[in-house]
């Protein structure tokens, strides 16, 4: 049995593909549809754990390859894990690594035992093997840790046929490696870029694993919307419906609204704090950049209805103002917004499938967004 | 009548020097002694107003060479005023953008009219008068606002004579121009470097205009701790009792228990922020840099004891690892320490002189100061 059932799954409604359900975690229960802030060096850059608490963050994600590299996740597991390190009490997920060799360090060399490759912070020499990535994420202590994967150009066939294949060895030598398993949630991630036969393949190996749940990788990272949201459907039927899904690196206000309504449970995305930190905020009709002179003098909230610390309190005109003088408060204040429209957007969806409005709710708020974000 | 009742100082409690007292805000009753946090350009910086509220900050300061230069005072004044454009509800403070145009402009000229200076953000040319900083300041709308005055070397004697007197006729043009005197408080700044005979003058002179409050400004510039006691020592029978005293710039715990020792009740210093964003913090015992390799697996918080948000959750090697990752998240949460530092000690300072324990209260903090913070 691979599937402890402390880390079981909860499916509480549907609304034709869309779900909403709890996943049970060491770290309480985590409701779905959720969007994840990304913490990638152990913190979601400019935000205290307060402040993510505050808007209403319930699941956060750091990443395997950064910690590793520093302060090392030897460092982490001795200062009683990454949840008491980083002063997070909540459910954490951690990646495996595999993404961030692939596109931050130079790699050295990828043979079937695993990856050698160059850290991007010093050009030092690096290895992660399927075995190395699980110690890696056993000693940071996330709720949810993913299999160490291989990443590969979606648009290449032949690529993705042998990295699907190694991926899904890999996956083997992961869950043998796995020992924490009434501790960690095990994920399996499947591949396959654009090809449908290729997606099917992975998710008939994955699946056949038993894990405690299933993410869907290689998706926007450069392929078309309509190819992202045919994997999704293709995916759907083909991933237990017992177990939560997580789309990995999406998070738009239309891809969100897209992806549950082909059946994902869980997201997560740089790109709310990343386009903070220069400026920019996502609103209901699309992303406006806070420097803008048209902004100088005015006395509005970035959204007029939004609930958030930075809308409740503070104006465009001193939001443009703290941009333009490069002080901190500017990316504290547009993370925290742009963080809640995500988080909140998730929470909205829940409800809205709890009370057999998906359909209505998420014509609404395509409706309203005149342009798109990304 | 110059000092509006609004602005009334009441004097609680005496030990020698030392001073507890309410000095009453539009914005709300000021406890004094009291340490402000400074938010030069309308922000304290990598701080939220909540974060300021929940450390226990009751004054901020903004400076008014910065916000006249960007975003504008005329811009800040159409938004509201800074209260509302920073969201800050309690008690604040302006100064007169004298120090700056001498320490941070390129000036080009000082006659009797103002300064003309050049701005060290453009090179573009501005000048100040003492009805220019009066108007600036009314337009941000601090409740408590500072005359414009002539900075000086204070080791010149024959400058700081004709800087002293220049000073005093520019502050009756100050009090001249002050028309919004049940908004705000208008205090005169008593200078006269480290000589005896012209700081005696300057406080008779500006004592003579039955201001709101007094400054002391041109020290904890460059001058020797001796000097600044003795300063202090001959400015305190020389100063009304009923009014508030404001010792500009200063804010080392040391200082601020010296200060208080000889009758100051406000203090400011950019300098708890300023090193908190180079990854100093203040401890019982000094200084630390929370780099050095020697906190790398160190579990314990910045101080033992310390009821700071950053203490109650954090610990040294997390915020080591933070400063080394170039985390903005470690300026905010050393500036929450170090501002949680010399507020609470202005509370504690006030509350040991209410119980007539000052003199026992600053002989134990000192005594466990090991080394010297400046």
């Amino acid at each position: 049995m691979t599937s402890p059932s402390i880390f079981s799954y909860d499916l509480q409604a549907t609304n034709d593909a869309a779900r909403a359900g709890i996943f049970h975690t060491p770290h309480g229960p985590l409701e779905t549809p959720v969007f994840a802030p990304v913490g990638t060096q152990g913190t979601v850059k400019a935000l205290t754990p307060s402040q993510l608490e505050e808007l209403g963050a319930s699941l956060i994600l750091s990443n395997t390859y950064h910690l590793y590299l520093r302060p090392g996740d030897e460092l982490v597991r001795e200062m009683g894990g990454l949840h008491k390190f980083m002063a997070w009490q909540g459910p954490m997920l951690t990646d495996s690594g595999g993404f961030q060799v692939w596109s931050l360090s130079a790699i050295n060399s990828i043979d079937e035992e695993g990856v050698t490759f160059r850290s991007h912070i010093d050009g030092s020499k690096h290895r992660f093997t399927p075995e190395r990535s699980i110690e890696i994420q056993q000693n940071l202590g996330a709720d949810i840790i993913m299999c160490f994967d291989e990443c590969a150009d979606p648009f290449d066939h032949s690529y993705n046929r042998s990295a699907i294949e190694r991926t899904h060895r890999w996956a083997e030598r992961c869950v043998q490696a796995w020992t924490a398993r009434n501790q960690q949630a095990l994920f399996g991630i499947v591949q396959g870029g654009v090809f449908d036969d290729l997606r099917r393949e992975s998710a008939a190996a994955l699946t056949a694993m038993d894990l405690p749940g299933y993410a869907i990788g290689g998706l926007s990272i450069g392929e078309s919307k309509d190819d992202m949201y045919r994997i999704l459907e293709l995916l759907h039927p083909l991933l237990p419906s017992h177990k939560p899904r997580y789309l990995m690196g999406v998070g738009t206000v239309e891809d969100l609204i897209h992806g549950v309504a082909r059946g994902i449970d869980i997201f997560d995305c740089v790109l709310p704090t990343r386009i903070a930190r220069h400026g920019a905020a996502l609103t209901h009709s699309g992303q406006i950049n806070i420097r803008n002179l048209e902004f100088a003098r005015d006395s509005r909230p970035l959204e007029l209805d939004c609930d958030c610390y930075t809308c409740r309190r503070f104006s465009r005109a001193y939001l443009r103002h703290l941009v333009k003088a490069q002080e901190m408060l500017a990316s504290t204040l547009l993370s925290i917004h742009n963080l809640r429209v995500l988080v909140r957007l998730a929470q909205q969806m829940r409800l809205s499938i709890l009370a057999g409005e998906f359909q209505s709710f998420a014509a609404n708020v395509l409706g309203q967004l005149k342009a798109k974000y990304d």
